[in-house]
């Protein structure tokens, strides 16, 4: 197989995405060939894009791959517990599993992989040079960390795993949210979206999400399908006003996964109780600075957790949320872009075209 | 509706488990009637029909039950989120959802329900007397707690909702089982079974489960089904060196979820690592006492959790991976039994009949 | 006793700091009058004094009592382990110690007292009305928490148990603090002095503290004297820089207990090593924002925890600390006022007269 | 001075505690060389003594070392913070600094160091040899952790760090122990007894302790003096009525530091309220079981945690408070031999000779 080639787009410098052509690698005994049938994009794509998260080499973007497998060694078989033919997700990092972070299971910091070798990430100078989703073929090294896919889930939708897992991940485990728990979401992007599922799932006793304005008019919609209690649109309302009005008092769990809205912190802080947790999940671009008031933490002895990751555990439980097909995940507004619409799409998520984003985009390479 | 009856089994004392008719109740705008589909059994139900367990008044016993909603008032449907003619499973606790406990998520701790208004073990005095699954009617109060079963998910699988939810909250959450980690689960019953389906989507890197003799052989071959990477039989090896020979090190979590083994809790403590928890749980009986060599527990710094309940969340990720269909919950060793039949297949699951004990017990009245 | 009468000194509105005489209680057998020695000041009060934090209403403010018992009911001595004639501090709550806040150690939330019994906020017309420091007595009600003072100490000295808990609490037992970990404190108050010195007794491997200009430069040298490995001045030097520089890394804990430093919040921030912790303490007056940029949160996946209170187990750890004379907090700049020249004391530690604030203000009645 | 050398008891092998006479190191820039004044024993101690625990070859024991620093490295005095002349302890662990774990604060799992350099158990084949406090002086190497010891306190009274550090860590900082929580501590010995005074110092609301006939009847009378609310002779009251006659509710948090009450981990289980707190600490010796009740650990979901270790933060704790001087340590029954007189002592210790183990044994070579 390695005279063949795949059309792939390599991301040579900030706003220059051009389409090269990259040998398939041969296949051992421990590796594999996935043939790329969707890949996610999120907020990370395109500040990989425009330049405010961008690593200074070239690179094939994507990090939120679903595909199936073309071909397979009979050891990775074995560990990774599928088969040529299967349909599986990639996470986005590799696990050496022998290190002491692997171990304890904190395969992030893992000692022989760690940021250097997430996928989507690594250079393409790096052999075999296919470490990305935007391409026909991704390879998988010997500690690349495989997920199935239920069955009867379309490669389109099972993308959704990644914004999902975030969504258990943040809005769930990390906080420790609790059945009973009142949750507020700010930002109802297909994380915060997916945020709302998972804490219904979790038996939160009210959910409450925030939007700003007449672009988020549809996606407050989506979440009220999702299951919110309360949707509030932020220019209009006084989000801790309608809160305490419709509940009693504030949340325990706030989960920020706001894009650019500078005053979104600050609204977290707000809405949290005392003694309550507040998430900050997503970047923003290194450039944004938010303004908070200190001593609203300070009175209210607040915990504030950062969130930059998901985990094995999160993404296969949203798998499981996706197969249940208790929440309108398809139904979300999507767009779906071939390699040669990619460029625009990732344009239009950022929010430079004239079109409006929609609040999932997907590459069917 | 309230002229009609339904058949219930109550356990008026130990070992007495007497049909009675029953008058079904009115459905106000607030409560809900359950035509019983199927209901699973647990050792907590043997325990309370032999008397180990049994709180000294005549009850429906049943609190694992899976059934449609025949009748259900307006104001309760919109507040549980489901309709006459769905099919639901009922929580064991109920939770009036106001107090403090049940604010901060510990509804099991509701002061205005706690223990005495648990499904299965409230008063037949006590009106309507329809409290548990053993019936073919169970009433639903206001406080009650609904779990929605996915389509496609017949009556008496979807009762695998309660051990599929006590291996998740038991194996993974309450640990805090990470991907990577070594477990070793201790009984191959249905608790520890479900463990193992759990501890492998939570990504665990091996998973150890243990059984005891040839009456456990099929049950040890299940466990390899579920995805179990070693099955011990402890009579035969030695559960440490075995793990340890097979994995270099000793467990990051072990889960004990066996019955009567005198000798578990002393292995569950050998087979963890230094600074390793061990989750004892599911009660063998207040009059089995256990011998421990405390030092080991001091030497290797453990934590050990004792695990009574199960919660909301851990129930729905249940339901989701029950509908994944990813791991052979439907294959598992089952009998079925209908009333007349219910009172012999306890005494089989409590192994005091000729007949081998299935894995899971469902009554289907 | 009753009637005697004390002079005390009541904040009947900002800024109006006007002398009254107030009738001395009778006791009974289950209180006490303390004869106040010294009442340690803190931001707090000139907070009340300036209106940035004044509740409304007349009282006697002062939170930070020391003074020797001039009469206790014998109930009260048997309880609280003190006498007649003892040397004591008062601690700011009051505990009922049967609710269910208090049982588990949560006193502050105390649902007999809570916030609006705190010694030196309880409005005067509230008989017996001295419930503050200000003044020459102080009542203390059966549920006052009374802290022996260690021989030796001079009350004056003694006034450092809130200062130091605050230290211990928010520096080293609310963010886990361990031996070798590096510390750094934000600002050299008399809080952050004290932070330092807990620090370095809890074995911390490299305390650090920064100050601002000129006007810090002797504080920062009590910080040396304290035991702090490097300080630095933010105006002059790049703290996380020189951090970096003198140790290889980052700090695993980051204590902010700056007064009015809008850029301390984002300092601490890029201080914290990934995965490390940030304490914010200490107000600042509602209205002082801070500007942050919250990708270091999410990036380092930081927990930040607001701190507002101290409690028993800190004070008595201060006062433990404090006797060990270890620690040269009896040098620390100090300026002793009594009732007559109380506001203007405030008024300087509020930066508010041509005098240098002194790092500790005490009142002497 | 290294033609000089010391006087040195080895135990060569269970049972055979032999003088011999060990030549003084040269101390470089690093190192330092102390005059031993005192070293505590402990339960370690006898059981290395009697085999219980040997580790197979020869050594100098002792590893709660009192003594005066005759010669130190002028590196290692300004690391440590510490002169020649100056009193100092000496931990049990050294620590390297820089490995991972060390820069957590987990220095017992030291990657250069670990278990195998503990003081007191290293081989007298290592050079220099005197690895231990059974000597006139003992060898303090370049990671070596000290510890100042107050003014004011004489050497064998400090010796008191190690079992005060230990009631600090095992019966306040592990358990999390609050103000206002019910402690029960099960065993009245040294660490028992320090324990107490512990949690009185946190501010514990109520605090029993246990201990057995008439050999612990004076040790009883201790516990009271250190402040305990009441005890309990466990041959003739039944610990758990009696804790709930007095206080309405089982412990918060339990302690079993006991020696060889093979019913005491069943007795700390049944002490527990449910949700609460039970930290198992010192070992028994490893053949020696105990018998429990799982079913209780299981109701009461209770956490069980075993103690092994004490560190920085808690022996420097234990110096303050002993230096405060409010809790009776120096009148505690206390026993000091010499050289020639440590082997009887130990036996003593041991309960193998006719006179009564005192609370405190203290070796002065």
């Amino acid at each position: 197989m390695s005279s063949r080639s795949a059309r792939a787009l390599v991301l040579e410098q900030p706003r220059r995405l051009a389409e090269r052509n990259l040998a398939l690698p041969s296949i051992g005994d421990d590796d594999a060939l996935l043939r790329v049938e969707a890949c996610g994009l999120c907020g990370t794509d395109h500040e990989e894009y425009t330049g405010e998260m961008h690593p200074g080499y070239a690179f094939v973007p994507g990090h939120e791959t679903v595909g199936v497998l073309e071909e397979i060694g009979s050891s990775a078989s074995e560990r990774w517990g599928v088969q040529a033919g299967d349909r599986i997700a990639v996470e986005v990092f590799q696990r050496c599993g022998e290190c002491p972070p692997c171990r304890r299971g904190d395969y992030r910091e893992c000692e022989r992989h760690g940021l250097a070798d997430m996928y989507g990430f690594v250079p393409v100078e790096t052999p075999p040079g296919l470490w990305g989703g935007y391409a026909e073929y991704q390879y998988l090294g010997p500690d690349a960390l495989v997920l199935p896919v239920p069955d009867g889930i379309d490669p389109v939708l099972a993308t959704m795993f990644n914004p999902i897992g975030a969504g258990i991940r943040w809005g769930i485990t990390l906080p420790g949210t609790k059945a009973g728990n009142t949750v507020a979401v700010l930002g109802p992007g297909v994380r915060g979206l997916s945020a709302v599922a998972a804490a219904k799932e979790a038996g939160a006793g009210f959910v409450m999400v925030t939007g700003r304005g007449e672009r988020d008019a549809s996606r407050l919609e989506a979440a009220r399908a999702m299951g919110a209690d309360l949707v509030i649109d932020v220019e209009r309302q006084d989000a801790v006003r309608v809160l305490v009005e419709a509940t009693g008092h504030r949340a325990d769990v706030v989960l920020d996964v706001t894009a650019r809205a500078p005053d979104a912190v600050a609204q977290a802080i707000g809405l949290a109780r005392t003694g309550g947790t507040v998430v900050l999940a997503g970047t923003r671009g290194p450039e944004h600075p938010a303004k908070i008031w200190p001593d609203a933490i300070v009175q209210k002895e607040l915990r504030i957790l950062g969130a930059l990751g998901v985990d094995t555990a999160a993404y296969r439980a949203a798998f499981d949320l996706l197969a249940s097909r208790r929440y309108p995940f398809a139904e979300l507004s999507r767009t779906v872009a071939n390699l040669d619409e990619a460029e625009y799409l990732v344009q239009t998520m950022a929010g430079e075209t004239d079109d409006t984003p929609p609040v999932h985009g997907v590459l069917v390479p």
